[in-house]
């Protein structure tokens, strides 16, 4: 998917709303944990309920892999059925994946061919033969870890280099831009940490951050929207469990649309 | 597997190898590709030939999720055919992940549990919150990216924090000792980087350190060793490419045992 496509996905619908389909077997609605194939019968049910809603589904790739070769194959699946029901919808492989060259081959062999997905995200640790294999595909994306939105974040991330004059993650953003170019390659910036946001602007103003953390992780929207959007957005905002489990109820897909379509107005403002 | 278990074995075997299982269709015995199960066959075959010479198989798991869900299958039943089989081996699941705390419990669950493993690869950038979930598994093992044997190590592990006064990898390693203990996190330290070693065993003298980067990526054993060994070894040094390509003819599981013998012996004379 191009910089200009998602983008006019997201003029379109007027959100850039990802929704998280971190879909845990032990929090869906009861009704249906006993019935056949109840993780992807799940999500369908939650796709078709938001897919006019949001512009991306996000799946965070342990969520299927504690499931074994069966959740890699819901995983798959999954994506497939976004893929072929609403083909505009960006699918992001949350994966978090880093590893050298020839193994990085590999893994985006396997996110971006074996499974589809328009986007992975990655560890910066690293560094560039960790993330170049994966800039190799045409029509898929980066997402490069940057800044995010757990406590863990405070013990490396903010690290500051004597020589470069600046925190780790800033380098990060700053030695990427080097690497990728703003229409393959995205940043992940937690939404706990929306006062920062002015400063990834400044070394990043152009490419799409994915900002994750809005809702159960106590992000605010519209801090993230007034210190993050660019001309073109710029942003896609992440929420799963506040959208997703909304109800452990029959009327969970109802509810779940009801919670992005929350998001969705809110995102309308200021597009 | 307990500390005083994997060093007792590096003693009765006197070895601290690993073999590395990463097994790539395309690069196996033109003979074996045809076959059925083709990639669980030929791991098979090179354990077979290798256990009694390394104390560890590392998988490293791209190149089973390349396959999709089947792939996924091998990787567990290359894991269930050692523990069947060879009970004492240490299994590293060579997965690189690093996720927030609920994620990371997924990833824990689906390697320790799921797979079988004895430890996962872990990369540090998240933090604290995305490795403890890791360490309340018992019997099981964290192994920490501090100093990788890549290229692009050179981008953000050296970044020098001007309050530590000491370079990121080593704010790692000091920093991931409040979180586990040398009974339950190792660390990854790259071979072609042996004159850090010193360094490293500075700050960590006790862990066991995960060495890749002998043979194909040009590291150098006998350095490693010199730097790297603790009265316990405290070294597991990978060989991957070196060992399972050796031939790629009908002799492969020979040659792959020639390989590991003559790492073996070397090993042997410092134990």
């Amino acid at each position: 998917m191009t910089y200009r496509e998602l983008t006019n996905q997201i003029k379109q619908k007027k959100s850039f709303l990802a929704v998280g389909l971190d879909t845990d077997i032990h929090k869906i609605p009861a009704h249906l944990r006993e019935t056949e194939d109840a993780v992807f019968v799940f999500n369908k049910a939650i796709i078709d309920a938001t897919h006019d809603l949001c512009i991306s589904y996000k799946l965070n790739t342990a969520f299927y892999e504690v499931y074994g070769s069966e959740g890699w194959d819901i995983l798959k699946r999954t994506i497939q059925y976004i893929k072929d029901t609403y083909p505009d919808i960006f699918v992001i492989a949350d994966a978090k994946r880093g590893d050298i060259g020839n193994t990085s081959t590999m893994y985006a062999r396997a996110v971006f061919e074996g499974l589809n997905a328009d986007a992975i995200t990655l560890s910066p640790y690293m560094g560039r033969d960790s993330i170049e294999p994966f800039l190799q595909f045409g029509g898929k994306w980066v997402i490069l870890l940057a800044l995010t939105s757990n406590e863990g974040a405070s013990d490396f991330q903010f690290i500051r280099d004597s020589e470069r004059q600046e925190e780790l993650f800033k380098s990060v953003l700053r030695t990427a831009q080097t690497w990728g170019s703003p229409e393959n390659m995205m940043f992940v910036t937690g939404a706990t940490k929306a006062e920062k946001f002015k400063d990834i602007r400044a070394i990043a103003p152009e490419h799409f951050l994915l900002v994750p953390g809005i809702g159960s992780q106590g992000g605010d929207l519209q801090k993230v929207i007034e210190y993050g959007k660019t001309k073109d957005t710029g942003l896609i905002v992440n929420s799963s469990r506040g959208i997703i489990y909304a109800s452990g109820e029959k009327d969970f897909a109802e509810k779940a649309r009801e919670k992005a379509l929350f998001l969705q107005m809110e995102m309308a403002k200021y597009i």
